[in-house]
């Protein structure tokens, strides 16, 4: 047993009896008094199966009971340099469980497992070489415009020509585990999504009886795997068959089976979920609107991912033809407002092979423009917050602004004075239209971005009470150039008058 | 007397005794049972002047009484072809008054006559080579950054010290006249600003009296110039030493003395002009929110300029640092939807000669593509009304939206379902996300902008009663590539899959 590594025990048994999927099998760890309630899984061919995710080292004692039975004590080994836990949520941001560094920066394929095994497999080398450490895939198989294939394997049989939930096809989760394995071994988290709309097997309208039967038996298979996230759904909101209320139902049962908490959240359509659900750990955002993203750090003190914000491609849908700047312009918009982006690519391809869905190869040019922001973020000595500065012109401060405890000094300034008079409404589109984007770490560091505007300088406002090496970042080009190792106070800093241009500023005496 | 010209008669008299602004001279002109008062102005040097502006031909009978004294018949002949007569409002958009078209592509020059002549002659000169048909330019000098510089002359001189607005400046309304009949010349519409808040000089801290002083005095002297415009002013709203409720008064003055009726609007800030009031005749902008055009259209029945969209340039104001492609990306935007932008254009320069305020010459790469825009849209048939088909989701059918009034059919779909989910907040901002950019005149044309959407094709959805001929067109290359002459119903356009694509179909048996 290793820290941080799924601990996997088989042990043979008689196949059950009823339900394949809820078989009679459940563990007990204890570690110090600390005692973890785990369900184990039929595996097929006589084989169950119990997995266990260890946190903690030491010699843990377990006891099995049910279909199969043993008991024994097991010792648990510190992780090695590779294994960092799961990833937490901590604030409105995200930390390895060993305290290391997580920054996500994710990518789409909701597919990925329902392709045939070249095409997972080469999707999984583009992935080892490429940026993202977070992939949204699906359980369920997609019938979508380019998704017309039939998977070779489905979560589960039929009896009578039905879906049913008891019958678990083992060689589907066998080999979702394994992409899964796969994925933690190069240290990419499987955002997981357990339901979606775009079906035409009839897994978008299975009764909520067979929805719990499934959550259960992916939190018993799945739940040990440290980089599982769940994914409610894709597009919860068009899931018209399934009530309203089964949701935050479906949060709170996967809060409540899954021993080890994984990070939860749930992905709109239009009507975003409700991310200050007890149960979800982070806002899952379909939007372009990632200015908001102070917003909803504010509203819910929770990290805040822009799953999905339109996708680099060619498509016609206008979700899937960003260019790529627009693409990483949006990652560094979200990014130095404090939040997180993901990645997708819809270009056209002759065999229907888009990125988004099915993998392959990426034909895109953000993704290696994506890769150096997160290695600049990775460089820096913590998360990055937005910085509101001054008057803040975000959608979060109106109620400040509006009763006028935001002008402070500047209430004699007729532009300050006539913000009074916008309405509410207006009030908030105008400081949408002027939206700054700037990050910082306490006053140790300053990210500056000035997105699609052409400014002939930066104006930075550091502390005077220590000196600042400032860098001018080009987000296209991939250029860091140190203009001024020594900044302090109210400087002026070039730029080039083009878009795509950042200005980071980091203090010399931390 | 040459229809839609100037006329000018010029008196001899004794100088005024008291205000030389409010001068006791007044005209009749009476044709075919009309007649039209207009009050003349003492001109300096012992003469009077009345201007008039002949609306119609035939023969004029006049008489002057007051300070000087004459009668007479004037015959007024045909307009030439140069000569088109005042723009007018029509419905939501514009027309000269001999019914010729005019499609207005303004810039800015705020500070034009506060220059040298030199530098005027330039921007004259530069104006003449340009595609803008409409200036925007203040009456008062401009005290902001770049602009320092102390006009030769000033509009009023002084009493012990302090403005009079009893002693005009001849010397520098005759040099503001003699541009104003300069641009005329050039059909280029002088959209004078008669208010602005920047200022070191007191012009902006006037009071009512005199602003009515100064009104009543500019209409005497400029109302007979067909190109004038009265923009009541640039950014109304930060004129705090003005009441607010001066504002309607001054436009119900212009709207009394005016004889002619020039066109009527006031440019904010923040708070945009009620462009309801009865004497404003055009909207005019000062937003980013271009997607906002059809709303404006719908709520005021009235044309749309969105007059300040930020400028091409470089400065560190992002008001003024916005691409060249992102400015014709507005105007391609704000002319799809039905209505009209202004260009301005604020780069860096070694003497402080920015476009937008002291004009000079143009450094940047929007004005010849605006013209590119300009000579397709005089080369349509009628003006482009913004195209509402299916579900449009534009804000201002959120109510129908809410209601369901709009899904029709499509009520059954889940997509559309889950949008009446949305608050109307939400829903308004959600529409404003995936706004089209699609004009069309009836069924003869229809004209879709792609934007920033990098699509691979454009699908159309014709009428099948009539053939089409499509083009795509390249708006930063400028280029217009016909690829179909027969099209009709259904029909899908390859496009390059880049930002700044437009599709052009024309009926063919018009």
């Amino acid at each position: 047993m290793k820290q941080y590594e799924c601990f996997e025990l088989a042990l043979p048994g008689r196949e059950p009896v009823g339900s394949q999927a809820a078989a009679d099998l459940a563990a007990t760890f204890h570690l110090r008094g600390k005692q973890t309630e785990v369900k184990g899984f039929y595996a097929g061919n006589g084989a169950y199966k119990v997995r266990f995710y260890p946190q903690s080292v030491g010699t843990y004692h377990y006891e099995i009971h049910g279909a199969a039975q043993a008991s024994g004590e097991i010792p648990c080994v510190a992780a090695d340099a590779l294994h960092h836990g799961m990833v937490r949520a901590q604030g409105t941001h995200f930390v390895y469980e060993d305290g290391s560094k997580y920054i996500p920066f994710g990518t789409t394929v909701y597919a990925l497992v329902h392709q045939k095994k070249s095409l997972v497999d080469r999707t999984m080398k583009t992935l080892r070489a490429s940026p993202f450490n977070k992939v949204r895939l699906c359980v369920f198989p997609k019938h979508y415009e380019f998704n017309e294939n039939e998977p070779e394997f489905f979560a589960f049989g039929k009896t009578d020509g039905k879906w049913d939930f008891d019958k678990p096809c083992f060689a589907f989760w066998d080999q979702l585990e394994a992409r899964i394995v796969e994925l933690g071994a190069m240290e990419v988290e499987a955002d997981l999504i357990l339901f979606h709309p775009y079906d035409r097997w009839g897994f978008s309208s299975i009764s909520k009886a067979d929805c719990f039967k499934y959550l259960e038996y992916s939190v018993r298979r799945l739940s040990a795997f440290p980089n599982v996230w769940w994914s409610l759904a894709n597009e919860y909101d068009l899931m018209d068959r399934f009530g309203a209320e089964w949701w935050p139902e479906f949060a709170a049962f996967l809060g409540r089976k899954d021993p080890y908490k994984h990070l939860l959240s749930n992905h709109n359509c239009l009507k975003l979920w409700d991310f200050c659900n007890p149960d979800t750990t982070h806002c899952c955002i379909q939007s372009q609107r990632v200015d908001e993203t102070p917003y909803w750090a504010r509203k819910t003190c929770k990290p805040v991912i822009y799953d999905e914000m339109c996708y680099e491609g060619n498509i016609k849908h206008d979700w899937g033809n960003i260019s790529a700047f627009e693409m990483i312009n949006r990652f560094w918009k979200v990014c130095t407002l404090g939040g997180y982006g993901t990645h997708g690519e819809t270009y056209m391809d002759p065999l229907d092979i888009l990125w988004w869905s099915k993998g392959g190869t990426l034909k895109g040019e953000s993704p290696k423009r994506i890769g150096f922001l997160k290695n600049l973020l990775y460089s820096l000595p913590g998360p990055l917050e937005f910085h509101r500065e001054g008057l803040a012109l975000d959608a979060d401060s109106y109620d400040e602004m509006h009763t006028g405890k935001a002008f402070r000094g500047e209430a004699i300034d007729p532009f300050f004075r006539s913000m009074l008079d916008l309405s509410r409404e207006d009030l908030i589109k105008y400081a949408a239209d002027w939206r700054q984007y700037a990050g910082h770490i306490g006053d140790i560091v300053f990210l500056n971005y000035y997105a699609r505007h052409c400014t002939c300088a930066a104006e930075l406002n550091l502390p005077e009470n220590g000196t600042y090496t400032v860098e001018v970042i080009d987000v296209w080009e991939m250029t860091r150039k140190t203009v001024s190792a020594d900044a302090r106070g109210k400087v002026e800093i070039a730029l080039p008058g083009k878009e795509g241009m950042a200005v980071l500023a980091i203090r010399n005496d931390r």
